[in-house]
């Protein structure tokens, strides 16, 4: 029977919007009323593009041939990136394993695609990134969101995994520093969670995308603990470019020619302008750059994380990681989503609800991100002082 | 029961690479080794990007700042391409129905998602876009090849798509100018089967890349005869934009919340200098060279069309659009797989096999892309008299 000609794909229904869209929309409708907002809900550094990758564009420009890339990646890019991995983790990969993506989205469209039939379970914590649900959703299969809280970090942990496991289960994800609790994962659990899932004959992904944005101690990467990860990074976090859209995918060997294929297929290629500007981003001046940035980061976390703490927000476990605060507001509010915009409507601040990371234990958190400069956060945590009093 | 650690989704075997990935690596070789080829199997415009273009991106770089933007694209850039529909065909186009994409297969993309459960059909011609069968695949659809010939100028017909009509079909692919025969839908024809479909409650998707590049007669958009219809379009072929990857979809007034959801989490967005720098392409400035740019294809077609013929090959219908020849060579070969590879060996001409558009006598046709000089041509026309004498 034929259906409605307005009928939509049914995998849309479990796609869900996120919150964060509806209140940035009123946040800018409110600013375009006059009124001042303190944004602390936007997962994007406040930094201008670094200025080497800006003349690496110009050049570019200049001589004015912007054709496709292949699929894969810019030879020299692929190159680059297996360099940083040489150097800043002392771990060799093999250019051919790396595929550059429009942004690190690609990369998660494409391990999604190569890896998941229709059926297939997907373990990832609960609260995470909230695209990764949709990317499994997206080619059929099912996500599980495993509650976690403080005991693990936020993180999965081997007694997690082993406690939610079924045969259907064909890959795990972890994020680490994670979006949007800001933690990291222990390289022991590390270690025994790659063990374990290849044991039992599933993929790890583990979203690397904060990589370099970590304050006290530097991460490894998970192919140094086996070839056999797929390992999702991107250019928009640490590298400071969100809008150039540049992300790469790292698979195993075996993987490689199929998620090549798969990206001529769907993207024929990431953006080659982007692409050779990325390739000034690994520069040692840019990255002197960088680390003023992540210094510049830590300050900023340094102050707020107390302040919250000071004002009633439940923070256990302080984030090592990435730009944000998962921050637990029972004590405030029993409806974090109502109190999200109410916060913006009657005291100018934007933060982003809990809901929409997972559904444990959503409605008592939200995030903050310090992506704006302490002078900003400072009048976002005063006017929440005034607020909650 | 758990797979093997190496297994790959379902959906892979499906999708295969094509033909000209493999021949272009190895014309690329042959070039290595000092061979002069003669490329006509891009399919990609032989000219840099319009100046322009090149400076608005320059004035975005001198400020530095290149953040994400809206899901749906910039603001300003979906206006700029609705005031082109009405410029350009008299159309009224919201720009609230139009998404900018990370080149229109980003638009494919939305589109398969948004409309397409596993196990829903889809007719396109065979010979077609070869992507455009992944891009079901991909979600779980079908796709079914609907084998078309010079008495419909290789597009579908209401006539075919009664006889491949069954209760599943969901969607009708279209392409005017089409790749890879460049031959165009006539209005009649498009208007009964905006009908035929809509009357069967299937959704009809017209791709419009190659709009813009037709020698002799201008074509009329989709969105004129319905506004019920899905139109993909992009920045690559008219506007010369290709390493931007840059696109758009329109798509009907029901559907775009969902296509900007499905956006916002499988993109985030697209990239915000291409989108900065296409505002420039509608200019009357850029217009300008766009059109100098389309006599010379239009120079190029009327060269290649009567020498291809004079060679032996069958051209029944002339290309009115894009920059490709799809011509028969059944009386010069029958296996056109092995005969492009020969050619390129022996000849140095790069061409593409019919086997990377379908299956339809497509051992029996190549195509030719005139995204080469007039010069070049020339020389690959003489080197195929001497291959083939």
């Amino acid at each position: 029977m034929s259906r409605q000609a307005s009928s939509i794909a049914r995998r849309m229904s479990a796609i869900r919007p996120f919150q964060v869209m509806e209140l940035l929309a009123r946040a800018k409708a409110l600013e375009a009323q006059g009124r001042s907002i303190v944004h602390m809900e936007i997962g994007e550094p406040d930094f201008d593009t670094p200025a080497p990758v800006v003349a690496a564009a110009r050049r570019v420009l200049d001589k004015g041939s912007v054709p496709y890339a292949s699929a894969a990646g810019l030879p020299a890019l692929r190159e680059a990136i297996a360099e940083w991995y040489r150097a800043r983790y002392g771990v060799e990969v093999a250019p051919s394993r790396i595929l550059v993506t429009p942004g690190s989205s690609g990369a998660l469209l494409l391990a999604a695609g190569v890896l998941l039939d229709p059926g297939d379970r997907v373990l990832m914590a609960d609260p995470s990134y909230p695209c990764n649900r949709n990317f499994v959703r997206f080619v059929g299969a099912e996500s599980v969101g495993v509650p976690v809280g403080p005991e693990t970090a936020y993180q999965l942990s081997p007694a997690l995994i082993d406690a939610h496991w079924s045969e259907t289960v064909r890959m795990v994800m972890l994020a680490s520093p994670s979006n949007p609790t800001g933690t990291t994962i222990a390289p022991d659990a590390l270690r025994a969670i790659v063990e374990q899932v290849q044991t039992r004959g599933a993929r790890l992904i583990v979203d690397e995308i904060y990589h370099g944005l970590t304050y006290g101690r530097e991460l490894g990467t998970a192919l140094a603990v086996s070839p056999e990860v797929f390992v999702i990074n991107s250019f928009s976090k640490y590298f400071g470019m969100t809008g150039w859209r540049i992300g790469w995918l790292v698979c195993p060997e075996s993987y490689r020619r199929e998620a090549e294929k798969l990206a001529q297929n769907i993207f024929i290629s990431a953006s080659t302008l982007s692409q050779q500007a990325a390739m000034a981003a690994f520069t040692p001046e840019c990255v002197e750059i960088l680390e003023a940035r992540r210094r510049e980061f830590q300050r900023r976390r340094d102050f707020l994380v107390p302040a919250l703490r000071a004002l009633g927000f439940d923070i256990p476990v302080v984030p090592e990681g990435a730009f944000y605060v998962y921050a637990g507001c029972s004590r405030l509010t029993d409806d974090s989503d109502r109190f999200c915009f109410d916060l913006l409507e009657r005291a100018g601040v934007a933060v982003t609800p809990g809901t929409d990371f997972g559904e444990h234990r959503a409605r008592g958190h939200v995030r903050f991100a310090y992506t704006t400069s302490l002078e900003h956060l400072e009048e976002g945590v005063e006017r929440l002082r005034r607020f909650l009093g």
